[in-house]
């Protein structure tokens, strides 16, 4: 079970952070690499056409601005891409968005929310889970964890309301 | 090696032809329900929550407007959930994108293009073929086939634009 | 008389803190849930399918993003459910404000402006005081207040650029 | 029981029909008013702060382009005012969206989607159902309709589905 | 010659400081009231209804968020209104530059950039230059020392690239 | 008393009609001009610096897309320009109303709504009445005439209410 | 001299036309290649890749939705690469706008307006012309033409106004 | 060989730095002018229509807000004229980029990212380098250079993840 993550700019890094922890935190292999569909074009397309061979089921992919890496990346396999659009210019993300979820019929994308790496780790293991039941255990474990959490956090704010 | 296409209303039904087309295309089985987030909310919930049960491996979902089914189903599902905003109010589909492509971190759903049904059902098939080398092989030959189309259409435009 | 105030993180609450002063300021009775549409779906539902129940007369429900909260309590409930947007993303509050303003017909939700929780508060009470004349005395009050300090600022303002 | 519809232009009206429609359905009191928060101001003025006496109980307002009647009415009384964006420029609505919705703090509107007047309806219902049973029931029994009109047209489009 | 500007807030004041300048630096007699369309409705109809018996000749008119202070400002008279889209919200302006640009057939507000009060005082100026040759002297001033100012700041910033 | 009209293009021109038929209403004599910022700079030139010595008091100027020709026109001349953005693009106006709104401090233009004409004409006129009593007397005669016509649709409306 | 015009899908065909159609009337030669950034990948490269040394010395590429042929192409070549964002969406051609304009440092694409085919051509020969006065020839008497042409529809429209 | 960069404000220089810095890189000869379309009208004409003239075979014209001067430039001279939308205001430079793209038939504006100065000098020695080998030689290497520096920093990158 193996995942790649991409992104076009080591200034991207942080924001790919919590995908990197999520796979750490559930024990998923990964490979992460830096290349840029426009500047390191031939590495982007050398490292699309060759994934499945090396063993990748699932590439995530992020990119800002002109957020053209998860459709190149896309255009070069049939793994499934997760796009990640990258809140990097002055526009809030709205254009790294629309460059990655509108990708004409034929190539899809997953896009995830702008800056939403955790999720796209979390989409990652959903489809390794598809076929992958320790997988599916790990996913709903998560999903109770998660609202355990919303709930400890909502008893806490409810004794801070109560003192106010 | 089954699929489910979700939607909250039948005026849906023709902007997600195109992911039924692909499906049947490809011998992919899947099962078509119409339900509302909204209006039949328990509905939506015993679909989603029973769907790995039934054998479903990966589902879509569209919606138009405040486009919240993608997101409800997911949050019932650890199955990835593919979500097709569709341009149904005056906003030409920004409201419905945005409704499904901004989820929180957590509950993830693959947001595709507006109106984009046949990349929601390509996407769900290189979900399915992750694993199962035939599905790939399907995917390597539609691959095949658009470029061979669009060469087709070029060479047609050529010769359209020669006789100018 | 009774409110209930919902939000999907204990995040929101620093947004929400203007409704439940003004609800103390005009000693409504509320109940405060912190519960996700996406999480914690199982305790939305039993908040919202049991408020009338419980007394409660009118919902306030704030998200951010893909803001689903408010139309999700709203399909389980015929209570009036009033709509906060949250900024929480960087496009400034416009996701959630129309994944809240754009409900399909059938399940209407009362949407606020963004961050706009005082608004909540006060609309919450215009709703209770159709019947109510009580609280529409305070509400009346409550705008001679207002008014009067508009005026205390005006008359304060214009000493200050009468110095000039 | 009483509610009022306002609205800005005689050409805003086929928009407004849903509403008219849906307070015949229920069998619910009103009255119907066009009057222009610039061209007539002062019907505006009079018509929202003489409402309350005239025993209306809750108010729809819907205007489009700089929509701002729902506002000024809301200026006028302590009554709850929902307010209808219409989609009536070049915009899609987004104007009349953010007129109405972005009210500053102290007096609120309640907005509804872009030509949501059924909404409006619904939701004026759902403040007179607050304390008034035979409300509620009605408004119980419509979501019950609602529901059986999604599952019937579901089924009529699971056989279409089936004969493809 | 007398002018007269209006803003929705005292929180307005910094943003309209600019106008307050122009008109001071230009020896425009100028007077400024605080008012709010929504709160204090009643003060803004008496300034408006009686600023030309006033004197006032050109009226500026600030307001953020749903703006409505200068159209409903503009209803009650016919002497020029020009409106100042004040950035008060997450939305950078846009709500307010729609809410006060998008005005109906009948009623128009001469519209200045987000933020923009100089250009309102000097819009002001240009009105009331259309018959006194002594405003349009010192309007044709101001442009020469504009210009004078954009020539200095080149000629200092072509000698720091000199430098570089 | 005398007004010109400047618009980029003879296919603005059906949008420009209603202030031409405005001041034809209201006897207000206009000169009409077509000339392009950017196809035929030197005419805009000319038409902008000259316009006060012709007799022109005010300047109507429409442009659509990235609409130059209004803010071109102002910064020749300091006659009061007003500004109407004409939708002419895939994009509704928007494009062109920001063209025409953001202008920087120094040289305003005072921008109408959309294909805003009817209301240029009439602001022009209220600045011609600035100092011109029989121009306001015939705005406020407008103003009633308008009332009067919302007033009688809204009797027509009611009527066909009744019916229903 | 030599241009290239590359378009992703044959649909873009009559969007691009003015484009040939400029290239013919001013003699300029001309190849057409309808090649996918997404479908057909390696075609895009090796056109890219190849254009300098077939001695085409300027590139126009036009692309809709998530547009990223532009980028693409410009990735591959260091000639001059004209973008044409194409309206294929129901979003108005602001998703191709901003995937072509808002390209990182390093590679740059010129952008044109949204369906600006004939301003790719002329800005291509402008491309040209920096070094072939006979170009520049061509683009000074095609200004004058547009001049002229102004000028001619304004006397039209002047003598139709007049007829009014 | 020789570029020319304009902007309207000495404000928008550090913006334009990158530019500056570029040409400098490459020995390019340029030379900086600030001039504004709207308050030094004359120069800007002056500048723009001598350019040529003056040896210069490129342009780059910056603005933010209604960015005129680029168009307004494009409209005095055949030469190529690169737009760079500056982020001046609180739209986050969308008005910028509108203005400058949306250049009507007939004036093309070859438009850069918002900010993206570097970009617009590369573009103008791809221009130059049309005919020009050494430039090309210069661009050549300038693109090694940037792809080693991805390399780099993805080394880094990837050394810092390991250590993680």
């Amino acid at each position: 079970m193996k995942a790649a993550i991409i992104m076009g700019s080591d200034s991207d890094l942080p924001i790919l952070q919590p995908a990197l922890d999520t796979f750490k935190e559930f024990a998923v292999e990964y490979e992460v690499v830096i290349a840029s569909a426009h500047r390191t074009p031939d590495k982007v397309h050398d490292f699309a056409s060759t994934a499945r061979d090396r063993g990748v089921q699932v590439i995530i992919a992020a990119a800002g601005a002109a957020a053209h890496l998860p459709g190149v990346v896309a255009a070069y396999t049939t793994l499934p891409v997760i796009g990640v659009p990258v809140n990097s210019t002055s526009l809030g993300g709205i254009d790294a968005l629309l460059s990655i979820a509108q990708m004409p019929a034929g190539i899809p994308v997953a896009t995830m929310a702008i800056n939403g790496a955790k999720n796209a780790a979390l989409f990652a293991m959903q489809i390794l889970g598809v076929q992958d039941t320790e997988v599916q255990a790990k996913l709903t474990a998560h999903r109770s964890r998660m609202a355990e959490e919303v709930e400890r956090k909502a008893q806490k704010a409810a004794e801070a309301i109560q003192r106010q």
